[in-house]
């Protein structure tokens, strides 16, 4: 059985909207039909199998003309499918369990809060490379694996960019990443990008014998120009992409992951239509099982303090979504902890996220516009890690580490946790 | 230049948020940076080129925690991306123009309103068949093109499939569907389907003349699955196919429409998460304009009075969107009128969408469902489009045919338009 839970709002009975999604999502239609016979439904019908009753709303969350005013009814059901009528297909899945319900007529909201899938699901390939792969590739055995990203996000030519990489490189990152919008323009191409940053890497490598991960964004509609790009970056001796899951798709995503030799890091750009009405979408927890079972290493979750509209709390969940095991410890994706962090943010993660350092933690303009320089930013992210690993405040950190002051001093009014 | 046309909805003030989008979509981040000089914004940065105030709205459309209660702003603006900046990749398009915007921070409400591309997006392949081609493949060259799908949706093994299409064949569709929830179960394997109901189509046209378009489900995560499927279907003569956009994503279908010698007919299963809350999300016009353009023939766009939450303005909106060029009329995709649709909506249809016969008109439980069986239920939908087009009222029409009689005594009061 395949259960799916979601949260059903409605003006009407909850229970009984259950029993109409169930329906909808296998036998039924808007009238009766004579081949629709009971042997047929119990096979194949989908089941309520539970329904808990929440308070009630006060206000719909889809305002729809002609909707109700509220209150609304609100319930937590859950539904299991048959696996013979869906198979493991990740496209029948979605088309079956996820994607019809939110067309039903007579809901207010719907929200997919999780997915429990059965063992035969453990056909996909799931994570390559995941958090001990990233370990491997990045060189990096223990502690926050610690990156950065190209800024400005757009406009650099090639030659530019690889400017940037040699100071990233320079400033003791292990990891750079293409902004998830960089991808094949004229003035950078990808092709260029790569022939221009990858001796960059490899200098950097014969120098100082770290071998620094570039992700590449290699994404592409039409899944052959992105495996051109992937065996071009590869060709190249590179060893991580940039994957923007969404604007390709699952097709986009599953091809790339049957040939790809990256390591392979998802950008979500999207996903917040997705889940940020909280009536109305997905949480986080059903979406990311599909897109590790479909082959993402390294997942950006946001972080605490992020510049966008998540939360602190929505991120804490997401990092253990991400952590926790689907069918086994392999299929884990590496927690990536960006957007807007400089180092402040370290004491509260490891509080909030179970005191680990298998993560990515990645400063863009935290690093960039250090007050000291980037090789500053890079080690007051440090610092801020083994502060906070080490039990210390931010207090005793700041009053430890000169770069770390600096960093609090610039961003810690607005930003400090 | 893409040109993007977005609803903004902000407690503070919508001018200042377009703006802030247009830099989020380029080169900013949340902090200054020495590398963003002025003349690499010059070039590379999206530009407000208008905004429309609207009149505020009581509350906001996204409920944050912490969030304004109300009321907001609420602007049009559109936004200039330099084509150079992004290029041509659809990937590429989504990820800057669509999917970031959803994330911004201060915003209560956005929503994509349309999409203008430039004459360099026409590289995209767009519809094989489109109207035209599906007019060809069904022999129908005139009329509407009248559908049906099988029912019950699921669970019919292949041979009891065979037996639903002969009836349907007999009853005398133009074209026949799988149910977009029908893939590849292991108790009707997609394989056997074909091989069972290919047979029936070709006795069909052997004694008739008429051959009728079999969409069959080859939907798959797995393009190389998707594409075998493909392949079988062909092999045995098959036409058509029925694909879940949004389970299969821009890269499943990028790949399937390069190989592909089947006509393709969109079922958009998940778009209502995209579009059902009025202040967020996507109107279907930009949405549709993606797909077309990689590669939907035939798009399935409900219809008067459906079964799911959409109202009619919506459907006549979206039958005028799929039916305009966006750069030339063979890049226009069949409208396929469907949900709950027994023939008394013909005449509201012919009325709203602007008295074409140029679509599909898909009935499902009302041509199973008929009280003189699938035969009159077929009749009775083509008496509807002859009578509606014919400028007969539905009373006059009623009066004229007994099948359509019957139809109304069914279904008419519940859903007569």
């Amino acid at each position: 059985m395949i259960r799916v839970t979601y949260r059903i709002e409605t003006p009407g009975d909850p229970r009984a909207m259950a029993d109409k999604i169930a329906a909808d999502q296998s036998t039924g239609t808007f009238t009766d039909l004579p081949a629709e016979t009971d042997a047929l439904r119990a096979r194949h019908a989908a089941r309520v199998e539970a329904v808990t009753i929440l308070d009630p709303q006060p206000t719909p969350s889809l305002p729809e003309a002609g909707g109700p005013a509220g209150p609304v009814q609100r319930a937590e059901a859950v539904i299991a499918y048959p696996l013979d009528s869906i198979g493991t297909d990740i496209a029948a899945l979605m088309t079956v369990t996820l994607g019809g319900v939110f067309a039903a007529r007579g809901l207010t909201g719907i929200r997919i809060l999780d997915l429990h899938l059965p063992p035969e699901f453990a056909c996909h390939p799931g994570p390559q490379f995941g958090i001990e792969g990233s370990r491997r590739l990045t060189g990096v055995a223990e502690g926050p694996i610690i990156a950065s990203i190209i800024k400005p996000s757009l406009g650099l030519t090639p030659d530019e960019t690889a400017e940037v990489v040699r100071t990233l490189c320079d400033a003791g990152v292990d990891f750079i990443k293409d902004d998830e919008k960089m991808m094949n323009p004229a003035y950078a191409p990808l092709a260029a990008r790569v022939e221009a940053i990858m001796p960059v890497i490899h200098d950097h490598e014969q120098r100082t014998g770290k071998r620094v991960m570039y992700a590449f964004g290699i994404s592409a509609a039409d899944p052959d120009v992105m495996m051109r790009n992937h065996d071009h970056v590869l060709a190249h001796g590179g060893t991580a992409a940039v994957v923007n899951i969404n604007s390709i798709g699952p097709g986009g995503m599953a091809f790339l992951r049957k040939r790809s030799a990256l390591c392979l890091h998802a950008h979500r750009n999207g996903w917040d239509l997705l889940t940020r009405h909280p009536g109305f979408g997905f949480d986080f927890r059903p979406y990311q099982k599909i897109w590790r079972l479909l082959g993402v290493d390294q997942f950006q979750i946001n972080g605490i303090a992020a510049k966008y509209w998540e939360g602190d709390d929505s991120f804490v969940q997401s990092f253990a979504d991400v952590t926790t095991p689907i069918f086994s410890e392999a299929d884990r994706a590496l927690p990536v902890v960006c957007s807007g962090q400089w180092g402040g943010q370290a004491f509260e993660t490891w509080r909030r996220t179970g005191q680990t350092l298998d993560l990515m933690y990645l400063g863009g303009g935290g690093i960039h516009g250090h007050p000291g320089g980037p090789a500053a930013g890079v080690r007051a992210i440090r610092a801020a890690w083994a502060a906070a690993s080490g039990g210390l405040s931010p207090d005793q950190a700041v009053a430890r580490d000169a770069d770390l002051r600096a960093a609090f001093g610039k961003w810690g009014e607005e930003r400090r946790v």
